[in-house]
């Protein structure tokens, strides 16, 4: 489900970043990089050092999966410590007492991992030995990634902090959602990001595997559908299992999206006759929303649909099934008049009707299957049963309201990562927010959240760069206290775990360099890094506004080896923070800005000779000019401020035209520096008269002068 | 086959080294970046624009390895151009006058790849079109990848320069061997290597796939030879087919390797039985040479083979299979009373006649089975039927004795890729040197060559860094004229190639920072960087000597970010170089090598800080100290020289001590730059004593006297 207007996320967002102080349940000890937060962490005096001879003995249940995860858990303790560690598991008591690491599962959890699966674990360190138990294998799993997240080292070697760890999720159902369809992705993508998901401790992949762009599930019973629908591009039953497989021994359910009635023009190409129109059909390459649907009027696609979701419920052991549900805009039902002599005669008064009557025709379907329902909101009208799960792309208001009238529920809206919007966005959307009015009762059917990866722009090179690290922060929103929300630590942690993941095989670290190079033709990429560190994809829809695009169109421009979230800009922009902080001496951060700007300034005509010779990155000669021109106005603000001299009015009202036009986005990119060197602008500017205020009081009216929107005072 | 001894492929280096003209058949135009380069190629005025509209037509054959390869050609033309471009290939006569690219295909080649294949194409581009003919599939995908290293670009967009190519490989064998039995490597490593291998027009992936340390190809008439010899990492049958269609799409035969009668360890932990002593065995976790061999007495041991090789005879369908036959030192054969009864019976003198004996046994079974075998220079005993492929590791001498007695053979001495050294070196081993003395009838009996890529010590994170880019040297060895054999073009021309290779989804450039940023626990890898750009692995066999590891170690230390054949290594040299040619005024290139020297004084510090904190890195400590000091001696050195000023003898006494200390490895890593210094050095103290002589021999002086062996003169 797309939302296509402007998501309203942004008020919980001011809340979050108003707030400073951070309980993380730690003692007074050094600063963890946890995440997700644990539920409870109380750090210790001592540290059990990690060595050659680390090694793990189990006490109580095991099993293959969880054997499996301690090989696997030991292969990435090694790569990071560089020591070739005892293999395997240890078994027998006196094993136990002299391991570095005791676990103690309970049980192996349920068959198929489900959402009331126990994740909770304690991890207790000290001295001479780590313990961890969970009631569940699954539980053993979640409490070896705290293990992992803890390694540190110094000159004395690697070691865990003694500390005291009791853990469980906020919310059972923290989901990352790919959608497969619009860009088909290769069975190693899926896997790695499994692996990721596990490293944060998500539990479900929301498998969207149907769409107009392509049908990528193999079915047996119409073979058609995938045949015809997918370009060759599907995943055999085979490899779903294998996906459902890997997914279910890092205790991660696999729940598994076919979207109707609308979305559907993949699966008319092989079967026009369950449309609502005619056809012949053909796989669709444009992005938007598009009229196929099918037709809920006749019997013959009910039964289609109770063979193929019945081939489908077998393949899949979730007890959810999604049904999509979303965006039918219902212009194949208007044009269709046997559709609209069946309306008159069932007394179906609209489309929504209509669609309900689909819906409630597929519910029983899926019932009789064995399977709970769940869609995206269109799907919740006034007759809808309330054993079907709604999946909100609307917000946590929509949510509440399902919630008060009995639904389950889980959000997405404030969570769809296409967007590319920061990570802090992200992070202060809550599925239950501290005001919520629900009753504990109602809150409880708030099952969680899922992060939605639209795969319009996204090809495997560059899928993991949307998905990752932004992610990380969304899966901690989910499974930590409410409380947590410093938004500067979870920066600090997120850089950590961004390193930490690529061990898993991600490349969101690791190809933009790649796609820079091959942009540059082998030429000498850095100045080109100098740029794509400090710009950012163009936010929400306008991508394809600005620069128009197609499923079948190479994602390997420079807008795609941007990446969401500047860290960069991050830090510049906190380093003009702390500069305008020390009015009116301006030393603090003054060196490093003045180095990042110069290299700016001059990476612009470094940039130049390259464009002229790399026919692909022409697209970006005025972000170049921009970027000099950004340097240049720094630089001379900077001056400005360092000498305690105000500039002239003329070079104020040029440098503000100019960052307007610099903050305008070209090839779909754009500045997220502009409102910091704006402020620099102005505080040059303002100098004399704001000379004697404090300096909460300075920044303040700087700011609120360097407001975009803002005229330039006194004109 | 390892070799173990020092190789002897210096000599024909030293030749290339002081070949500076190049003939590479090209008029007199710009630089080109043809990898190989082509037989023949003449460039001439003008360019055809590759835009939006370039597009491809068949005339005469097509086929579905036409149609699939040109998909591909696509995708890689429009991934580096970001434009999206007409799909499919066209097939009628109209359509061939307009396209922009014509290709002629005689005939599809053979139905499986073969050593006999045709592999010639030419290519002529003008400003209106550009024509591929080939009489086979195979040479138009080989003159495909030619027109995908032609694309260039400047401010008029993208374009292919005009020219008329002719081309055909000089040695119809040119293959990659990928030992995936001691480190197993997935199917996406193959896959991706496959991809690269077809990009240099190497047409032989040797896939040595059973060793002491694995048995990694299932076999269903004896499972328990993958089942017990693998740890489970072993391909299916169905894999390797997938591996041999992806290779045939390709051009690239699949000659399956099943190494005997020694490196057979792990045969035998499924089927001891095999063995010469009674056993039990277990896979083989160490580097070496091992004492299991199969028993060449027992008649069992025959039919066993003669299943098993059946078996592989029907699922490899390329006419060669390679047994091995190398490093047996026969010991279990010397301590079995039966075996050595059985010799004593037959009148068998020695070990060299058992495993005679034992080649001849194999021989007929291959023969059965349709194959003709191929093996290491060992099996070339008095009575081998010369209808056995030698393959050398011993050398062109070995190889060239061997052609003259009537048997065809490949080479690999001087190709050993896993050894770390540099490029050039196996760019200057040509399997029949300009000397060679052999007729041309022998001549044509010496196939070609092929890299070698051991993988004690590679993981799928680090294996591509070990094939990759130097492989494509080697490529252009094998398939360019005997003449192509400049240099320094060549690494001009690797680097670009190295880089074309990513798209393809290699990892040799981007894992580096990869391996740096886990090494480092997510803190800036600025300064280890440059530590890394100027380290390389110690040569040979000395890696495990220094730094003993087993097949279990985890392969993610410094080491294994380090690159063969450092580039900015080579780049100081060359700008020391040309600073002792600009005597007596040292300007030249002086501002650069100052920067260089200043950043790897400053490096060592960080270092320091960076190491306390990552355990990972304790063993770099003496590195960063050595790097440290290479800058700060290099900066005095330079102080001296350009101020025209000898340093005092103590000085240069306590310098070059140091340097003598520095080139000493340390983790295995030795510092490829010490000679340069060393020449900084000697050149600051001698500057009045060689102030008269001409800048040659100067230069000459200088060279003699910082050779390392050289005592210091006048001591």
């Amino acid at each position: 489900m797309r939302a296509r207007t402007c998501l309203p996320f942004l008020l919980p967002l001011l809340c979050v970043l108003n707030v400073s102080a951070q309980n993380t349940g730690a003692g007074a000890t050094p600063r963890h990089s946890l995440m997700p937060v644990p539920a409870s962490v109380q750090f210790k005096d001592g540290r059990l050092s990690v060595g050659k001879s680390f090694n793990i003995a189990a006490r109580g249940h095991t099993d293959a999966r969880l054997r499996a995860t301690v090989e696997r858990f030991l292969r990435r303790l090694e790569g990071r410590t560089v020591m070739e560690l005892p293999r395997g598991l240890r078994t027998d008591a006196t094993d136990a007492g002299a391991a570095s690491l005791v676990i103690e599962a309970a049980g192996p959890g349920r068959d198929v991992p489900s959402v009331e699966e126990d994740e909770s674990y304690t991890l207790e360190v000290n001295d001479r030995q780590a313990t961890l138990k969970a009631p569940t294998t699954v539980g053993v799993l979640r409490g070896l990634e705290t293990f992992l997240q803890l390694l540190d080292g110094d000159r004395e070697g690697f070691y865990v902090p003694a500390v005291s760890i009791n853990d469980r999720p906020r919310f059972p159902w923290r989901g990352l959602m790919l959608d497969v369809a619009r860009h088909y992705q290769p069975l190693e993508v899926l896997k790695r990001n499994l692996d990721a998901m596990a490293a944060v401790k998500l539990n479900v992949l929301h498998w969207h595997l149907t769409e107009d762009q392509g049908f990528r599930i193999e079915s047996k019973k119409f073979p058609k559908l995938h045949q015809l629908g997918s370009d060759g591009q599907f995943y055999t039953q085979e490899q779903a299992r294998e996906v459902i497989a890997y997914a279910a021994a890092r205790g991660i359910r696999v729940v598994p999206e076919f979207d109707m009635p609308g979305h559907a023009t993949a699966w008319l190409v092989g079967h026009p006759e369950l449309g609502s129109a005619p056809g012949p059909y053909t796989i669709e390459r444009g992005a938007g929303i598009f009229e196929p649907a099918l037709d809920p009027t006749r019997e013959e696609v009910y039964k289609f649909l109770d063979g193929f979701l019945g081939e489908m419920a077998a393949l899949f052991p979730d007890s959810y099934m999604h049904i999509g549900g979303d965006e039918n805009e219902g212009k194949q039902w208007n044009a269709n008049p046997k559709i609209q002599a069946f309306m008159k005669e069932k007394g179906i008064k609209d489309n929504h009707a209509l669609q309900s009557y689909f819906n409630r025709r597929v519910l029983a379907i899926l019932k009789k299957h064995g399977k709970t329902m769940m869609g995206w909101d269109e799907i919740l009208q006034p007759d809808l049963p309330n054993e079907v799960v709604i999946h909100s792309w609307r917000g946590t208001a929509a949510l509440a309201e399902a919630a008060r009238r009995g639904y389950k529920g889980v959000l997405s809206n404030g969570y769809y990562i296409d967007l590319i919007f920061p990570t802090h966005q992200h992070y202060g959307t809550d599925p239950v927010p501290a005001d919520s009015a629900l009753t504990p009762e109602e809150a409880a059917r708030v099952l969680g959240g899922e992060a939605t990866m639209w795969s319009e722009w996204v090809t495997p090179e560059t899928i993991d760069s949307r998905i990752w690290p932004r992610t990380a922060a969304i899966a901690e929103r989910l499974w930590s206290p409410r409380e947590v929300r410093d938004v500067e630590d979870m920066y600090r942690r997120l850089a950590v775990m961004s390193v930490r993941l690529e061990e898993l095989g991600l490349t969101h670290e690791k190809n933009q360099a790649m796609l820079l190079r091959r942009l540059a033709g082998g030429r000498d990429t850095a100045p080109l890094q100098t740029l794509v560190s400090v710009v950012e994809p163009v936010k929400e829809y306008r991508r394809y506004q600005q620069r128009p695009q197609t499923m079948l169109s190479p994602l390997t421009g420079l807008i795609d080896a941007a990446r969401p979230d500047s860290d960069a800009a991050r830090r510049f922009a906190s380093q003009v923070d702390a500069l305008l902080s020390d009015a009116p001496r301006f030393e603090a951060h003054a060196m490093p800005l003045r180095n990042t700007l110069t290299q700016w300034r001059n990476a612009g005509p470094e940039l130049e000779v390259l464009i002229d010779r790399s026919p692909g990155l022409h697209e970006a000669r005025p972000l170049a000019k921009d970027l000099a021109e950004l340097g240049t106005t720094g630089l001379e603000a900077l001056s400005y401020l360092s000498r305690g001299v105000a500039p002239p009015a003329e070079w104020r009202d040029a440098r503000l035209a100019a960052l307007d036009a610099a903050a305008k986005p070209k090839a779909a990119l754009e500045f997220p520096v502009t409102p910091a060197i704006r402020q620099l602008v102005i505080a040059a500017y303002e100098q004399p008269r704001l000379g004697r205020l404090t300096a909460a009081e300075w920044k303040s009216q700087v700011k609120q002068l360097s407001a975009p929107a803002a005229k330039p005072p006194g004109r």
